[in-house]
């Protein structure tokens, strides 16, 4: 008997559509979001794929976010879109905020849009693709709850925080990253925790701010960011362009949704987009074709480009459609 | 016998504005370049500091950068500045391209410089540091001679590649960070190799690619990005802005100027610029005082802050000069 269920990415598309629609999603959100979630699954980065949709339910069903909020684009300078999600999913908000964001970029060189109150559970990657596809270079960046210790400390501090980049490389996919600037997700650790596995010694803190090889331990200490200071550093960076910076909320001062209604799972989200056209005039092409030298470089020694296993995964989506545990399509269908 | 010597600030100023105009420098250049070198030494940045005067008179010496070259402001869009250094260094391109930069910030919200063709060899903290003195938000970035391998390669490609940010703290030294995105220098190495010591196994490969402790095998093979692929996906972005983006080269088409003549030392520089004010309107004040949180945050469960020391230092150079090694000082005066 077979432990997992394909579907064609038409079937996929539709299940997500439906069970965000009954659950009280407007239109426009559900078309956002399954937009998100289906690039997920596609891709087969599983943890944003269909999988969230559970969480999203369940958070809308407590009553955390407004799942029918309508965005407001603001046009805040020559350079600069705001979008107020009104405690919406970031999804819809980021897509009626994008075309200013280019048109922005490609009159001004480089633009910036903030994106204010919103429920932000996607990968960032799909966003930055939506730069880089359009001919631009993007960059993302937004908190998340805190579970994260600066370097040196042992209390839980900063978000996650991950930082997304993506370069178009014509006729070709495009070189595109996302990391979150902790060692490893937290999931990982709940994962080990579950196997009875011990953990490495650098991915977190016990309470006293000892390294810990215990996934208890590190569950009740803070996890730690990679790459010691200067991962601290940068999450820092992050999290003050993704916050105070665009007028929102700092990772440790946001909360996932609880049948308590306590919570305030909203933040921010911060996008640059730059416009090499803009910056290179008729060069731009040349200059564009010159960065292939760097990735050339990197491939010829056997070194990876990032993203080339969930490109590969695209290939196959598109031929096969997705495949998704049948546990997980059980508790899916039930939200209908 | 003391083997160091303590000049004021005002003689350590007129001994580097000497040197520089004693060799061939325009006083424009040996006025930017002094200032730079001033401010690394007062914070006690002994690599950055009056030492790397000796570089720069060698690289001019041998015919490899410009020591009067008139660098050209371009006003390339409503939110792009360019400056082409014309094969000088890199400061008085800086300084001249800063202004149009801050203006054009506090118009459109964010701005970006892009320095062409230029000798770097500073560090990039006063530089990022000049932008959160005048209230804005910056974020800094070069390449440089390739030493440093991809994730996963065992060949140099990239250069140490350092990012520097700056976060204006009304009322308190900025928050900076300024970190190069190899594990440790290049200098790191060799002072191990000079020491007969081994190195961590974390910086570097052999020639095969396989982690080392020995120091000659790591400077015949290529040092290594901090935090894994995360920090070499980082590097790569770098690379890619502060290289092909404002149409300049990558790390490994550079060289440093010898005297064979067939050296290369030219590459960009990537400045943003973001201004607060324009993003939040009245709101700025509030929302930068609200970032004040996350570093009380830090500095709470005795974490540090960066840049402390550094900050530290510049106190008591303040109040007392800056101290040198006799050597230095004698090498330095024979410049003269």
């Amino acid at each position: 008997m077979s432990d997992t269920v394909t579907l064609t990415l038409q079937q996929a598309e539709q299940l997500s559509l439906d069970i965000l629609t009954r659950n009280g999603f407007s239109d426009a959100h559900a078309a956002a979001i399954t937009r998100s979630v289906l690039a997920a699954q596609r891709d087969e980065c599983h943890s944003h794929g269909l999988y969230r949709i559970l969480n999203c339910v369940e958070t809308a069903r407590l009553g955390a976010i407004d799942p029918r909020a309508e965005p407001e684009v603001i046009d805040q300078a020559p350079a600069v879109v705001r979008v107020n999600a009104h405690q919406g999913c970031s999804l819809l908000s980021l897509e009626q905020g994008l075309p200013l964001l280019v048109a922005k970029a490609r009159t001004t060189g480089i633009a910036l849009l903030g994106i204010n109150n919103s429920f932000h559970f996607s990968a960032l990657w799909p966003e930055v693709e939506a730069l880089s596809a359009q001919g631009l270079v993007g960059i993302a960046m937004t908190p998340s709850h805190a579970f994260v210790a600066p370097a040196g400390g042992r209390k839980p501090l900063f978000g996650t925080n991950p930082i997304a980049f993506s370069w178009p490389r014509p006729g070709k996919t495009p070189y595109t990253f996302d990391f979150a600037t902790s060692v490893v997700a937290r999931g990982e650790i709940e994962l080990h925790r579950r196997a009875g596995e011990k953990i490495p010694d650098h991915w977190a803190v016990d309470v006293d701010g000892n390294p810990t090889t215990s996934p208890e331990e590190a569950l009740a200490g803070a996890m730690l960011t990679f790459g010691g200071y200067k991962g601290s550093a940068l999450s820092t960076m992050i999290e003050l362009l993704a916050g105070p910076l665009i007028g929102d909320l700092l990772g440790h001062e946001t909360q996932a949704a609880t049948a308590e209604g306590d919570s305030k799972p909203f933040h921010g989200e911060l996008l640059i987009a730059i416009a090499p056209e803009v910056l290179l005039g008729d060069q731009a092409a040349q200059h564009l074709s010159h960065a292939e030298r760097l990735f050339d470089g990197i491939i010829d020694q056997d070194a990876r480009l990032p993203s080339q296993r969930r490109y590969a995964a695209r290939e196959r989506s598109l031929a096969n459609g997705v495949t998704i545990p049948e546990a997980l399509h059980f508790e899916l269908k039930a939200l209908l």
